[in-house]
């Protein structure tokens, strides 16, 4: 069962806090492992990596990279109606990313000091792609798309091939994104590779995607090497719902976050407890035959939640006290709800919005902020894979204007040299 | 003596690499300490922060904030000078960073989807402000006034007050940025307060700004609890110049960043060996009579270098390896060189722009990325206290033409209720 609230109730406080700071995550330390492991690829290379993959994928690999006709090879497995929709999915996420690109700016202002910046692109970018069940070719377009939009050079992919098994449809999306390289390896000792380089692999400048608790303790590690996105966690859905909804399209909303993950969850608010009641119902009915069942089932029944609320206006403080990274609002007035909530990774307006549009073919990015980290981060972008470069330039008059007060500040700072620097160039103006 | 280099030389490459390898700190194992420092102050909050805080500022705090008379008071020490220069600064950060505020979107695409996104801010930032030598009220501005240009409602600060000593112009800084509260804490202690809170400090979102070793790790610990800056690293300047400059003026620059500290590093790129050698000179006799002569000339015998080129492109591509937190560009064509640049936190572009004006009353940030991490991050901005939500509105008509495409993406992933989700919706349409 899940956890049942109202907020007339007088303990719900308590329990909403509760609901907030539930672990959903055994926390796995493998720090010092992960620690190991980047030791031994900075120290031996490719030899390390090749070590590590036959241990913990039982894969004894000469090259690392695909070739070109292993690639070709694979995505010729790809049924056509599969294909088309990954070019769908591909244009559409591009168009949505192309509207990210930021502008420069450069203007002059009173004194003459002209100031401004400029966005560059990383150079070299490397994706994270998971191996197994959690190996989605939708994640490779989000990652690797936003990317060269970006204008990154080089993009390459680590994606474990465990035992050997290949995901013909992420080779298919990485090709379809435009990626360069793709390694079949995985864990901390990809992103060891990705980070330091190996003799076969070049090192990149920034590491992105989501991977198991080695993968996030290797990332975390490297971050100032290489720059990182977020540490994903468990994926999350907040839905806000009045009664003028199908009770069964909110419980499959409800469930597709479910079946992600044991620890994933999945919230209903709604200001009609006999409606959270009705969905509620539609879940179980729907769980009893659900492929994923026993995953969707165990996060419901362990994480799952249904709020009543007096109004939708106490909907949306909830939401921003959860601050969840999927967020559907499914109300006759969604639109103004929307527009009152400050905390949020996406926001999937209406009931004809259902959350997995955005996973695959909506166009924004499907790599969100997890576990309440939407109150300071977003999702992934274009701006991820770039960079802005601070323009100053001083004319002898700006620099006759405003050069006095930072003089003034360095020697307040102790810092000489500093306010030397605007001296030096002041005298020649009074000479 | 500092480094000298010339590409023309045999052993260029490898010596230019060393340069690049260099390391400038020494690793400081301060993990476990800081990992018990944040869990004491979780469990038992301002005790714990009390204790620390005797401990290592040798300080018994009752009360852990500043009051707002006693902050009155330490401001009325501070000279008008210095008042005014402050304010001029603030007014200039804080016109600079305005233009930063980024612009929501929403559109309609050719299906009737609308797409789009919208710009928050973060509710609560921390920054941390260090004590002693490093206390800079510029660096103050530098935070806070892009978290309040962002909308940050709720702003405080932690600077510890070793012995009791206090900075009066960081508390002023601190009220012209228009920051809430100041706590007269430091270290590890002031991190886990702001990431969880105590009993006397709420938690924030997100947390900025340089600190030592101990403060590195902090943040480092709780990203993902809270947002976090950039881990900073000792302050670097590259100028390129050729020989129509004062070698000077070039010397003062090069002792701004050297005597912030031992492990500071500044880089001279040059095409003629002449104006080199005459810079080194300069700055050998500015080290004569310089006040902190003996960080300045230890950073610059230690890590400075003084390159020469063939031409001013190959400047170029070798600042671009060394991707410069500073780069000053002291050349007759500084605008076209600084278009080529592609990695660097700021650009100071002509001979009558010292890097020291960025420092104080320019308008870009001073907070930018050390050791290389302008290969892949940007300096402060008003962006670090924002955060991007994305949004998704489908019509009927929308979902009918890209929802097959999803549900066939989700089938393939084997996540059923994803396409469900869709297929619930399609299927009323098709009734």
């Amino acid at each position: 069962m899940p956890i049942f609230l109202d907020t007339t109730d007088a303990d719900f406080d308590m329990r909403f806090a509760g609901l907030l700071g539930m672990k959903r995550e055994a926390d796995e330390d493998v720090d010092a492992a992960v620690a190991a492991i980047i030791s031994d690829v900075r120290a031996r290379g490719d030899v390390a990596v090749q070590e590590l993959t036959a241990k913990f994928d039982r894969l004894e690999l000469g090259v690392l990279a695909f070739s070109e006709a292993e690639i070709d090879a694979e995505i010729a497995k790809v049924p056509a109606a599969e294909r088309e929709a990954l070019e769908l999915a591909a244009e559409r996420i591009r168009a949505y990313h192309e509207k990210q690109v930021p502008a420069d700016a450069r203007w002059t202002d009173a004194t003459g000091a002209e100031l401004g910046w400029r966005w560059t692109a990383v150079s070299a970018a490397g994706l994270y792609v998971p191996g197994g069940l959690a190996s989605y070719p939708s994640s490779v377009l989000m990652n690797a798309i936003p990317a060269r939009v970006a204008g990154v050079e080089r993009l390459c992919i680590c994606c474990p091939t465990p035992g050997g098994v290949v995901n013909p449809l992420v080779l298919l999306a990485a090709r379809l994104a435009g990626v360069d390289e793709i390694y079949r390896i995985g864990g901390a000792q990809a992103v060891a590779a990705m980070a330091y380089g190996t003799e076969s692999i070049a090192p990149v400048d920034k590491i992105t995607g989501p991977g198991n608790a080695f993968v996030a303790a290797a990332k975390r590690r490297v971050f100032g090497q290489v720059g990182i996105d977020m540490i994903a966690g468990p994926s999350e859905i907040l839905v806000i719902a009045d009664a003028e909804n199908d009770p069964d399209w909110i419980a499959v909303d409800l469930l597709s976050q479910a079946e992600h993950d044991e620890s994933a969850q999945s919230i209903l608010i709604t200001d009609d407890a006999a409606f959270g009641q009705a969905v509620a119902g539609a879940v179980e009915k729907r769980l009893e035959v659900l492929e994923r069942r026993a995953i969707a089932g165990a996060s419901w029944r362990d994480f799952g939640a249904v709020v009543t609320v007096r109004d939708l206006d106490e909907a949306v403080r909830l939401s921003d006290r959860i601050a969840p990274e999927h967020l559907e609002i499914a109300c006759a007035d969604a639109e103004s709800l929307a527009a009152k909530i400050r905390h949020a990774g996406a926001i999937f307006v209406g009931s004809w919005t259902p959350e997995a549009i955005g996973d695959y073919v909506g166009g924004p990015n499907h790599v969100l902020p997890t576990a309440r980290s939407a109150r300071f981060s977003s999702g992934l972008s274009v701006l991820d894979f770039m960079k802005r470069t601070t323009i100053a330039r001083m004319t002898p008059e700006a620099l006759a204007a405003i050069g006095p007060a930072a003089e003034t500040l360095a020697i307040s700072e102790s810092l000489e040299a500093h306010g030397l620097s605007v001296r030096a160039r002041l005298e020649r103006l009074n000479r």
